[in-house]
């Protein structure tokens, strides 16, 4: 059995508002079949461009075995390259991130400029044509001021995320942000349970009390389950009309979800106390109680844009079985550290939740390996962005198997 | 080639009397089949029941990559079930052992009873059934105090064993006790090396000097080796006899193995010097001689039954890699440490012991890898054990292969 | 498709002149097959002869899964055999080296002469026949004191590696020797890629300065590219004829390679500051500014054979994914340490430059697993020894290949 008619199989006993059938979620073969038809097709998150600020400031991230440089070009633009040297394929940024004037292979120094042309090789014969032996180059995006890259040849549209989602967040500048704090966790549990435990907030309650001091669990302005929820969306609606700052629930389908949703009554920022983390707001912000921006994008990336820092974080496969998150906390570029802010103040309460929800990923990672899991139902209520999350996940992977699989039955429901 | 065929395959290289074809050791298809043809389907041993004294008690043990919950139920009575949440299937029982008034998932408070019966989950629809979502149970059967499991739906007899065993072990009254030690090893072996080192003592004398200070090498009462043991045995027999208890070697054919034999003259306690290990004696045992009961069942239990204190040892394999070895001293329930007994002075026997057997087992387990390996025959007075639990084995996998598959031939031999 | 179809699919994927298709270099099947078709039929390089100077001295390695001891017999020669007991297999030397009266498995004692005769197996029938158990041998050769072992059933010939190089090291007599210290690095690399990167200095300008005090880039006396080596050059074959030492290039086609070429005007050893690592020259030398003999032989080992100390490097697969390096510094035999030589100053050249090149191979082994990498064209001029290594990989390959295979048409090429 081939390992796409394998993964047809596999995908055929989904069966929609359950749980994956456990393989989906460990299977090796259908882990190289998921780096091609989601990770090699879509819009990834890689970073904010205030993070390679200058030109020749450069990060890379890895996404399986493939390692992409980010890195900003002469002319101030965001480019992204495979990080792989055109002559015997040597990584050539070996450190997370760094500032160089050239792109140089550290092993037989091939040189490359900051647009990914090659510039010299040395010892190589006349006839040899530098301008077959390009990087290749990675498409990146930018999407007021956060950089998404795409492996793909011709990527799908990015224009509605971007035109949607930018009145949102643009109030925030997230350009002009720099990191006051990074984590980068990895964890023993396969991307979608990384994703599926982001998806819902039903575990909330039960696991988050750090988090529960300024979030709420209501992810729809219309949830009426209480009575005080409806009261408080309903005031701060008005104000966010009042400032001109969008809030409604964006019309994103199930690739991406934007919305403003405010915080707990009081609170102004997601801190131990409530209280602010950062004095200077970001942007040009005035208000300070403006709850957050949650932005979701398939398949990796969420954020929270406060009044006073962004949140952004990236979900990416290492395997199948293992999974890097890295978390950037945010603030504006002018703030300075020990006045404005302090870092340990800024960054505990999601440094908490996140080792909380590795644990519960890890967790449910194991338990779905056991040969006596069974794909259990979802809430409707507490996890119905799971299943839409899974309905994006399904169809993408139908994309990539041949007509007639008996994964594409299942992917159409 | 299918994975059932290539087992099928190398389970047809098999020849009686000689050790196994090295891939039966270490093939990966093949331990993912005796997962289920062998762990699957037999009773294997769990624990003792005093581990899991009260209603709620729980301890967990892994099999591969299952995981298995033991509790004592409000009745009373010992359960076990797969350790998956029936919502998205996390890990429940999250400690090695603990104490529950419920059974509580963590991630969102499924609330299962100790009987396994859902009692609730929040923020389900009406229409949700939580009949429908009990933990999945594991049979348990109780033998005189030790606990098995069988994942199979429908376990194999288990009576016969139960009938035959408990006169020998039930004066030593397993329940009545407690664990003054347990031990722990990851062994970097296939299981059935672990199984097969244990079942010969060809290795003692270049190994186990400690050990042989109590034990007796000879494994039957009609050993005629050596006059001193055909003398002591007879003596021994008879004092037995006398005090009712049995000792001839128990009808178990090649599913298990039950026997009283003597220690060596004027041993009382498997300790550096042989003297007594624990003052006060198992069960109401007043006699202090008693060499031990010797008990081992297929596939994963052997356990010495001492007048002061017995000794439980269960081997669970991880991969076809790795092997834990669980080891558990127990005395009588209200011996007390300090007075009745030392823990160091009653477990460095078999903690050495096992250590050299760990060792020898890895060894054994590198060097049936190399390509240049070849079974070798075994030693029919020193090794016969050995051929009866690979005859159980291979007509124990044979059951699952397909019928006309090469290797069920040799099965059959 | 079975293992053998998919490693000819890869190999067809080769073009001459570029470095290998990525799953060349990390493949599980092709290194599966690669341990039969290279390092299951070659002779490969596996340690000095001085290391097992008197009978009963041993050193064992491993070579994938298989474990080889390497043995002085009672007669003086050296012995090879697989380290796998033909009782139950276990590992029977289980340290890296030591000193043995016989070869006794730890296990159950089984006990063998020094040529792999069963000497001794206790507890076994009397129709047990001992001549049907000797250990199986591994073929051995001495090249001038290095040991070079092949397990294939019919080695290939080394007759005309051996009368080619023996007068171009003999002067150096490395049987008289004795290790002065020894390395052993575990790269994270693919072999192949451990040894291209030997087999270029392409990489030196950039990344040896320590190296580069000592060694000549130039790989031929025929090298015209700078002016100042063809004077040096002319120079020292003059002096080296007059002393009767060859040193042109030997014909080894693509399976060996031996030269001797200086060091730069002045230097006479590989140093940090290029003077003398040993007072005490190797053999009967009395001339110090020989430069060096480079000896390479397919598939594992490099040699330099220096007036005062002699280098071996010898390489073995761990997997796919992991290499060994082993280092060793010989000097004279009677050479005193602290008086002749000092260790620190002796080898501290190649201990940076191997860790140098740990790191560029290991960069370079994670680069070639990018799904972007694609193979690039060597340079003519300062990589032409790795185009000999793949002449020589692919066509070892292919010729166990079936007739017909894709991969057959390209080593052909
Ligand atoms: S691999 Fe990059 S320059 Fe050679
Ligand atoms: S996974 Fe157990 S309650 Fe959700
Ligand atoms: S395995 Fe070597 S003597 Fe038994
Ligand atoms: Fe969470
Ligand atoms: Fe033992
Ligand atoms: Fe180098």
């Amino acid at each position: 059995m081939s390992a796409r008619d394998k993964v047809a199989e596999l995908m055929a006993q989904y069966r929609a508002g359950f749980s994956l059938p456990g393989p989906l979620y460990y299977d090796g073969d259908l882990f190289d079949f998921e780096m091609k038809a989601i990770f090699g097709t879509q819009w990834l998150f890689a970073c904010n461009e205030c993070e390679v600020k200058e030109p020749g400031d450069y990060l890379t991230l890895e996404l399986g075995r493939n390692s992409i440089i980010i890195v900003r070009d002469d002319n101030g633009e965001v480019q992204a390259f495979h990080n792989t040297c055109r002559h015997r394929g040597s990584r050539i940024c070996q450190e997370h991130k760094g500032t160089v004037g050239r792109l140089v292979c550290p092993y037989h120094q091939w040189t490359y400029d900051l647009d990914g042309t090659l510039l010299s090789a040395t010892q190589m014969p006349d006839d040899f044509d530098p301008r077959r032996y390009s990087l290749k180059p990675v498409h990146a995006a930018n999407v007021a001021g956060l950089i998404y890259i795409c492996l793909a040849e011709n990527p799908p549209d990015l224009d509605h995320f971007k035109r949607t989602v930018t009145p949102y967040i643009a109030p925030h500048q997230p350009a002009r942000t720099k990191v006051a704090f990074e984590s980068v966790l990895i964890e023993k549990a396969n991307w979608k349970l990384v994703i599926e435990n982001n998806r819902e907030c039903y575990h909330c309650a039960g696991n988050h009390p750090e988090l529960l001091v300024s979030l709420v669990e209501a992810a729809l302005p219309s949830d009426t389950r209480t009575h005080w929820f409806s009261e408080l969306m309903k005031r701060k609606a008005g104000e966010w009309d009042a400032l001109g700052l969008p809030h409604r629930p964006a019309d994103g389908g199930i690739e991406f979800r934007c919305i403003r949703l405010p915080f707990n009554e009081g609170v102004t920022s997601m801190t131990m106390d409530g209280k602010p983390a950062c004095k200077k707001l970001v942007g040009d912000l005035t208000e300070r109680d403006l709850g957050s921006v949650r932005m979701f994008h398939v398949p990796n990336n969420w954020n929270h844009f406060l009044s006073d820092h962004i949140i952004h974080f990236r979900v990416l496969p290492r395997g199948p079985m293992e999974t890097e998150v890295r978390t950037t906390w945010l603030v504006h570029e002018d703030a300075i550290e020990g006045w404005d802010y302090d870092v340990q103040r800024l960054a505990e309460v999601w440094q908490i939740t996140n080792q909380q929800d590795q644990h519960l990923a890890e967790q449910n990672f194991l338990g779905v390996q056991s040969d006596a899991y069974e794909p259990g139902p979802y809430s409707p209520a507490g996890e119905f962005m799971i299943l839409d999350f899974n309905r994006w996940y399904m169809s993408t992977m139908a994309e990539h198997l041949p007509p007639g699989a008996p994964g594409l039955r299942v992917a159409a429901e």
